[in-house]
């Protein structure tokens, strides 16, 4: 694939020719180890050890004292030297024009200020020389299909790599050794390694976008503890999907969300985890919590080659327990086991007419006196009728016995070449030789029946994020044209802002004294609110500066004069701009609508609704901005609380597309001022029976 | 141990003669594949066949016509005949004088109405004789210990029992033989595995009891679909837990509540799984979702024979990222990490002084330069200041080189020789020698740590369950003695029984004129609250039938009119008793108490908050009736939004033990009238800064 041999990343994965700088003669330190494994392994390309120390041969090759002593082009190079030395080295393989270089060596930015400017100088002499770096840092890379093992883990001591589909990107050298032994213990082959260590340079993103176009790679498995530059990340996640390859991502460490994020009521519900699954999401990676469950995945979607079409099952079983342990762990996982169509249950009844044709499908013991009992009921629920994307076999443990098991396993690779399109999942205990054979036809097998639902519910709701993925439109050039937002805009001010941007807001007005508050009452219509207003007075209610359901102009008078008063009691060197009075807004559902300003994602509009959901159950939900209205949407739906909004006991049903308008204008507000903002809180933004309006604002600039 | 000699089911695995019923000489058949088992095994006991064929020898056994022909004792019999042939074989059963017998033919209440009536026959023989029955429709026993392969599950085909210290007991023969092979199949050993079946007598509780009294088995396993006995299960489940053996259980299935749970609020949410999940924890029991995680549980107990006596954690990693991984995993665990103290600390500072201290303790590479570093930290973590139960060490890969591993094994052993008590887990690949080496010493390999986390997540939980067991006392000999509970009760007179069993109720009264209702009110003070008496108006608020807020004696006598007016407008037939007069109360928190009259466990008693939560988060809590003050304190805080009474967002704290002093006598309520209650809502029960109160009340009886 053209595309894959001009990516930047080519050289590190298929060097025509290999130096490794700072190689050892002894084959356990880290310049030895290397160069040990690319010699066991049969690299195929050339291999030049350099040492200043001046050796003729290391580990039986010929050497160099200094890089630029090797003849011809070196693609790929190692850095293997002392800290000190790496900068020094760094400027041979510019001078040489080593496309891209690994470096091995530890003892920078992740130790302290100067680590992290030498850090900076070995990424300028890159810049300059137009050459990749990976690390410092890093563990190195695997591609089996070149014999390349440029890595110096010991995991590689006693583990080869077998070669596969599955590319995994790490960021942790010790993660990846771990995904890495553990795949290749159960066989799991893989297509490409790289631990990217400091990520000076080259990043877990990037190597996902190579990953992409990797004709090798079908499956990418990544692991990040930070993500540095959004764009880069979505704009990989989003081309992988778009491949066609599958993301199983996982996220290690809860780092605390920066301090400016706390300026808003929003911020501090935004969980840096709740960001990430956020962004995962829309771009079609599924975020795993254990290296277990992401090799498990990450298998299954190698082995079936695809992700089912929907999220629904059917399950056939010799064993109701195990069925209905099955169908809870699916059911739990949002997936659906619907009804048996009725040509589906007539083919069934013909095989086993004692079994009650329901899903999940019990054959009872009776299929075991029917010839090819287990394989004409599978072909009766795998016709095409059948309405799940997934057909889950329970085998018990047949499988241990492959001369028993022989014609079954004929039939089961019949079956899913004559249905290729339905996923086939075999769950039983297995000879590894048995299970190799069902895998190589595109069957996954799996030992617990748990685990199987696990990573079907996986792969399908991979499948829905695919559907729904987000692209945001490119940075908008207008946003740097913006006028500056205000500091310490009032609650009055920050309304009439979003008010020009589209969010309903009521038609307020800040009066100076009683005669005109009670004009604009008059001119509003009773009943009213007063409240007081003031940039030095953050919380009105505590200060007594609210009043509500005002009836009449007495009653409003009467409220100027006692809110200024409490005010000036509580507050006497606020600066007051006046009362503002507002119409006064019954009935509703009370819902939040912010805006958290991500330091690494950018702005992210939050939804939630009011009272005790959001602060006890954190039942909010994070999108990226800006919003489409089927983002919208899909956000709405992805709140449980969002049951209140669609006709809750009785209630009529509230104006929605009032909601979801009001979260794309807000979040197109947000992506506007992104440089700006610190963060948005509308709350509450009441959503009526018919339209909505936002009731209180606070924005927080930077 | 005298106890378990004496257990019934002791025949059962140690029967000094058994005999099959249905013997057959086809190795492969039902009677015949038993028979091979326990030949091939070894089996120590006398073994009879038996075959009304009359054939002289079966498997090279002499064999018997009729059971009564063979000599002497049989303690265990077997019966695989045919469906129509079972009662006979158990009539000559029952004459032979056998202990036990195991009916693996299945058809019978399983199947039909008929079927159901020709098992309760089975039992009559059984009890008549005081012979015990298993099954029908059972999978069989095993026994490694006297090599006893009583079953005819085709998993033994393949897979022969490790003897080891877990009892497995399950109704599904399916799922016995899942459990089985993976845990066979990953060399777990099984001290006695029992499949119950349809449990027309022996049922998995009393498997569990005998299991809690065997000596060779340290670790119970069981898996329920459905429980017919409450008394029996908890009774086994505290007697295992007093011997303290951990019991980890599946419940399989979630069939429907019974009709009559869902004539009240608290019944609809009562969900099967609920209260399941309820019961097994008021017994120390341990409930999992897979059986991959039974057993890892298990396993874990099983080799490091006891529970962590808290549910804190240390971690040592020689990586950062897993370190966080496994931190985070046990959080969402509720686990806690807690800090080092400064004398670990300092010892940690000796071993590796560039490494911060802190837990995860991220030995960082400099543990690699010192001689027996990784020994050495640890020697530091596991010192007896150390405030985890628990210690975990994440050594990547270093297992599967066992020369290498070998000088840090002997440190690991030595280690918790030295530290008994604090649970040492390693996580890491390994060998499986080096595994079994390190578990025969009572140290936990786990691959994967997420699945290391949460086996010592479920045992420390367990551990804590064991601190709490409620204890119900034995049946009140008062309950049948209790007059009858009334039909249809109105509010006011579920109230006044509420009031006579100690839960606060306002001093309301019924009054039949406007101004008894005025003479009410200006008796208990003003505002007050007036609403429609009648029991054929179930919806109150519906009809108009409730006036809130009334400040004088005008309000209430026109009140009184506007209700009486109303409610003959809506219901012109109902019977209406008077109007109620009330307290308006105002403030404090408002609950929801229930009973759920569960057809398996009794009544229960149901805590939530009022609000969405219950509705929209099922954020309620279950508890057996009657509590004791310490289960209601429990309860309380089991449920999440229990936040809003201790003092939420600066309101004064409610009187908890207002609410927690009703929690025991609405239970002891519904303990006293068990037979007669349908269920019970006391919504809203408001707690308030000082005292509770319940402000509606609806009983309902069967």
């Amino acid at each position: 694939m053209a595309s894959q041999a001009q990516h930047a990343l080519h050289p590190l994965f298929f060097p025509a020719s290999l130096a490794l700088i700072g190689a050892s003669s002894d084959p356990e330190r880290i310049g030895g180890r290397p160069l040990r494994f690319l010699l066991e392994a049969g690299f195929t390309g050339d291999l030049y050890p350099v040492n200043r120390s001046g050796a003729a041969e290391i580990q039986g090759l010929k050497a160099y004292k200094s890089l630029l002593d090797v003849p011809g082009t070196v693609e790929h190079a190692i850095i293997a030297v002392p800290a000190a030395g790496v900068e020094a080295a760094l400027q041979e393989c510019a001078t040489k024009g080593v496309r891209v270089v690994q470096v091995f060596t530890a003892g920078f930015a992740e130790i302290d200020a100067e680590g992290a400017r030498m850090q900076q100088r070995f990424v300028d002499i890159c810049r300059a020389a137009g050459m990749r770096m990976v690390g410092p840092n890093s563990l190195g890379v695997l591609n089996p299909s070149t014999h390349l093992i440029a890595t110096f883990s010991t995991a590689l001591n006693g583990l080869r790599p077998t070669s596969g589909v599955i590319g995994l990107a790490t960021q942790s050298g010790a993660f990846g050794s771990a995904t890495y032994g553990m795949a290749t213990l159960r066989g799991i082959g893989l297509s490409r390694v790289i631990a990217t260590g400091n990520e000076a340079d080259v990043d877990v993103a990037e190597c996902i976008d190579y990953l992409a176009d990797d004709p090798d790679t079908r499956v990418i498995c990544a692991a990040l503890e930070a993500c540095k530059d959004a764009t880069r990340l979505r704009a990989a996640l989003l081309k992988a999907a778009d491949a066609g390859k599958p993301v199983i991502i996982m996220k290690v460490g809860s780092t605390e969300v920066g301090a400016a994020a706390a300026a808003t009521h929003t911020g501090s519900l935004a969980g840096n985890d709740a960001i990430y699954d956020c962004v995962f999401a829309e771009c079609g990676a599924h975020r795993t919590a254990s290296i277990e469950d992401m090799l498990d995945l990450a298998h299954f979607c190698a082995v079936t080659g695809g992700l089912p079409s929907n999220e629904d099952i059917g399950i056939m079983t010799g064993s109701g327990g195990i069925g209905i342990l099955m169908a809870d762990c699916a059911s739990d996982l949002g997936m659906a086991l619907p009804a048996l169509p009725d040509s589906v249950a007539a083919g069934l009844r013909e095989v086993v007419p004692f079994a009650v044709p329901a899903n999940p499908f019990d054959t009872t013991a009776q299929v075991t006196s029917v010839p090819d009992g287990v394989n004409r009921v599978l072909q009766a629920m795998a016709c095409d009728e059948a309405p799940f994307a997934t057909l889950f076999a329970y085998l018990a443990h047949i499988g241990l016995s492959p001369t028993r098991f022989a014609g079954t396993e004929q039939g089961l690779i019949a079956l899913h070449q004559a249905h290729p399109k339905q996923h086939l999942v075999v769950v039983m205990l297995s000879d590894p030789q048995v299970t190799r054979r069902l895998e190589a036809a595109g069957i996954a097998v799996f030992a617990d029946p748990s685990r199987a639902v696990r990573a079907v519910a996986g792969a399908a709701r991979m499948a829905r994020l695919r559907r729904q993925l987000h692209r945001l439109p490119a940075a908008n050039a207008d946003a740097a044209a913006q006028p500056p937002l205000p500091q310490g805009l009032t609650e009055h001010q920050a309304k009439a802002l979003l008010g020009e941007a589209g969010i309903p807001v009521l038609p307020e007005q800040v009066c100076d004294s009683p005669a005109r508050a009670v004009q604009a009452a008059d001119a509003m219509g009773y009943p009213v609110v007063a409240k007081i207003v003031s940039a030095d007075i953050a919380h009105k209610t505590e200060v007594g500066g609210v009043m509500i359901d005002l009836a009449d102009a007495d009653a409003v008078a009467q409220a100027f004069d006692t809110i200024m008063a409490r005010a000036s009691r509580a507050a006497p060197d606020a600066r007051i701009d006046g009362i503002l009075i507002a119409p006064m807004v019954r009935g509703g559902v009370e819902t939040i609508l912010g805006i958290h300003a991500d330091p690494v994602f950018g702005p992210m509009l939050m939804f939630g609704l009011g009272g005790t959901a959001v602060e006890l159950y954190k039942d909010v939900a994070f999108a990226s901005a800006p919003l489409t209205p089927e983002r919208a949407r899909a956000l709405l739906q992805s709140v449980r609380a969002s049951a209140l909004l669609s006709g809750w006991r009785g209630n009529p049903p509230c104006d929605t597309g009032a909601l979801t308008d009001a979260m794309c204008r807000l979040s197109a507000f947000a992506a506007r001022h992104a440089g700006q903002l610190a963060g948005i809180d509308i709350n509450p933004f009441v959503v009526q029976a018919q339209g909505a309006v936002c009731l209180d604002a606070l924005i927080s600039t930077r």
